[in-house]
């Protein structure tokens, strides 16, 4: 069906598959001290899910060909690729690789979005996708989806690595509470208008031990050794009657700021990590049942000692303030988004414009 | 159905997908001082392609996976990701990344060559695809497809290309005329034999400001700057009775030669941009409802003062004849091919013999 | 259906397709002188195929996505792409790219293993996937399906070649008795536990002409010449009641162990080639319907003179013994497995274990 692809089912339950595809058209207009244009396919997916021997058992495959969705050196465009069993209400278990059950912003899917692309603070902070085992529930306990929760543990160094790495994994936890019970909380948006408030809150924290990756799960790739990377996450998701709300603060602290090690001359040589926080706060409205306006505040902090090159990220472009419109002509499936971002720092010399036009079309 | 792929719509008409592939498989016999051999998949496509939510408004997605299918350093398979509104008879909208309107030949699709591959003249001077937007009307004023036209606006660096580029986009217009009315005119060959004849005649103009691309939306990254490209092409198709004539003239003038910086060292570095033109006649017959017989001309020339190694190109093997035999087993869709090409130029001590074998197979 | 993925035919049996995904998710702990952990999605497989025009005429096209299935500098997911007419019985023609008709051990399709990886031996000393023409048959003359043999020439080069090659193709015979007729000998295991014994017998040559790939169709590039390899191979399939025995010996013997070149500043630079033999023994049960038990004896030999790097790898690695459980929940298209594998070699200091535990999913 129109957004949702072609699925077949055999009448026994035994087998279902879907086959969707979704593609993102982006013109960038950015100005600083000169004016640059951009405009191509950033995004271009095949999804295949379904569910094999039992209904319950569940698997997903999203494969992503944008240029700029592939890891550096790395071919594979696999994103996910993950089997679950979610018979019991209680103790669903995923295995596979996917999002990392972080923060909120980030496993809201990308072709949920009410601004054109992620916020600043969840690209740099968040856990992206690793491999690993996740046990969860949407509705612990039978309360009426008002618990959830998470648990995940993990390989930690991010998506399609391969060779031995130091062991030490990636362990995470979430709690969810939705006090007045469930909701499309993992889409951006209130797309449905509900008359009636619904909220839901997120707590979450991560160890993810000897990594070699810089941002943790992504990143540039340490080569003088690991690292051990603190994360924890605080978000809330509001929704009445077209207006939504979502806001969150992400914070990542590494055991070093440095590694240290010698080059082949013999010479000392650092690599940094990088440790931060930030938070933003992102608004919406419909005010037609197909037009949206929306706005968001991010901002990202640095700690002292860290990665010269996140200190200086956040003095030039760590606070971005801007707003947009969406068409949507099929929801979220189908939809034409503007918006504008004001981008700047504490460095008054540096700042930059930013206009951004996108179709995101999912078949 | 066969060589048209699976395809699935709903009664509603708000949903239609078809998925196919096609495979190319070639071998390649070249003897210049010593024979060299070549056999690979040449090329393998995914393409789904369908409707949403109305009838008119379809998308077209096509992945290309053969080794020579991706531009250097990039893993991105995208070559076509398009929607577009076919409702309104004068003005079609597309956008997107796709081919370029510009010349007939490289417009035809791949599938449908009667010889094993391109023209040169043709992938020298070609605008190949882009990203942007393109109005167009394969029935200007309702003439009974007497008329059509085709406007595209794009970004001009080509397919798949990241980061913020110097403004200034591609200019395309492009008019044909078919005085007795439409035909296959996107397909090589008169595979259907009408005893009439028909004619199609085809003038574009193009204009690429500030592009980086060294054969305007192709080809190397120009380092030292951008150029404005000027292109012409001027096309004709005519088919009769099972016999088809193809011929085309294409002109590419740079607004400037050589590009001058400096290297790290201080050393005034040039890059070169590429201006040329040529022309190429080629024409068909099928000696039986299944076989057809083949010959081109094709030859290229290169304006004075231009790169270098266009110069040296179009003086060892600007000049190539040719001939081939097809067996359509289901038409484009199925097809033995081969073909024989002896290259030249105005180097008399260089030359080379091509023969080539290919299936060309669609699902 | 489960496992088979999605199928859609024409009545007229003018046309089919299938397409089916396959995960494999991998977990490998190894200890040396440290402990190493890797967890990825070691491979995501998408398959489709079917039959054109005839239901004789069939095609088969598998791009698979893993970082590690991916050459070295090459985008190119095609792993296989072919079309083959099977409708006279002695004599099946294939054309395209897929797995060169040698040893039985590489034959069996990846998904059909009963251990966690493909052997040693085989992943040294095998010929792969190259591009060509093979004539076959499965029950040659009649008898039963008693008789099989395989004959296939191609470039020689290996997968995904592009480029002129040096003259000089692949020739490979292969020929299989299986005395009490056809069975499932392409898939490792006996899971159909039928008590009556089967037994199928192979043997192969192959001489590859002017090869620049140093293990002859796969490996490192040689860049100052060719060679010429010959390649034997021997192996035996025997099932009863859910027992399984497969043993193979394979040799490869290059016509020079060293080509030599010389360098930009005139130095005596050398390339090996890559010689040696090897053979395993591998048998299975299954000890409930669903359980099998499997162990593995697998060592490699390297010929006097060859590259000091396979020399180095016999010492170090060249013997590798181990077993491990396998739960079958569906077949081979959906299992759990789990294996251990002791790997040592002549040189006493060197020793490895390896854990690994596996998903292997077909959808």
């Amino acid at each position: 069906s129109p957004g949702k692809g072609l699925t077949v089912t055999t009448d026994d339950g035994r087998f279902g598959m879907t086959i969707r595809a979704r593609a993102q058209l982006r013109e960038t207009l950015a100005r600083e001290d000169k004016t640059t244009n951009e405009i191509n396919v950033k995004t271009l997916r095949l999804i295949t899910q379904g569910h094999v021997l039992n209904p319950d058992l569940k698997y997903n495959i999203q494969l992503a060909f944008g240029t700029n969705d592939f890891e550096t050196g790395n071919p594979s465009p696999i994103f996910d690729a993950f089997v679950e069993y979610t018979r019991v209400r209680d103790l669903n278990v995923r295995a596979g690789q996917y999002f990392v059950p972080f923060d909120r912003a980030r496993t809201i899917r990308e072709f949920a979005l009410q601004l054109v692309d992620r916020q600043q603070v969840v690209q740099e902070l968040t856990l992206d996708r690793d491999v690993g085992l996740m046990l969860y529930s949407n509705d612990l306990g039978g309360l009426n989806g008002i618990l959830g929760y998470h648990l995940f543990i993990g390989g930690g160094e991010g998506r399609n690595r391969f060779g031995g790495q130091a062991t030490g994994g990636i362990y995470v936890a979430r709690l969810v509470l939705r006090p007045w019970g469930p909701f499309d909380d993992d889409q951006e948006g209130d797309l449905q208008r509900l008359p009636k408030p619904r909220l839901a809150i997120g707590l979450a924290g991560a160890y993810n031990q000897n990594t070699n990756r810089q941002r943790s799960t992504t990143g540039n790739t340490l080569t003088l050794g690991t690292v051990d990377y603190r994360h924890a996450a605080a978000d809330v998701v509001f929704k009445y009657s077209g207006f939504s709300f979502l806001g969150e603060a992400v914070l990542r602290k590494a055991g070093s700021d440095i590694l240290e090690g010698t080059n082949a001359s013999g010479a000392t040589i650092r690599e940094y990590t990088r440790s931060g926080w930030g938070y933003f706060l992102q608004a919406g409205y419909l005010v037609h049942p197909l037009v949206e306006v929306a706005a968001r505040w991010d901002q990202l902090f640095a700690f002292d000692g860290t990665d010269p090159a996140l200190i200086k990220q956040v003095d030039t472009q760590g606070k971005q303030v801007g707003g947009g419109v969406n068409v949507y002509l099929n929801g979220h499936a189908f939809k034409l988004q503007t918006d504008y971002f004001y981008i700047f720092g504490n460095d008054p010399s540096v700042h930059r414009h930013v206009v951004r036009l996108q179709l995101d079309a999912s078949f």
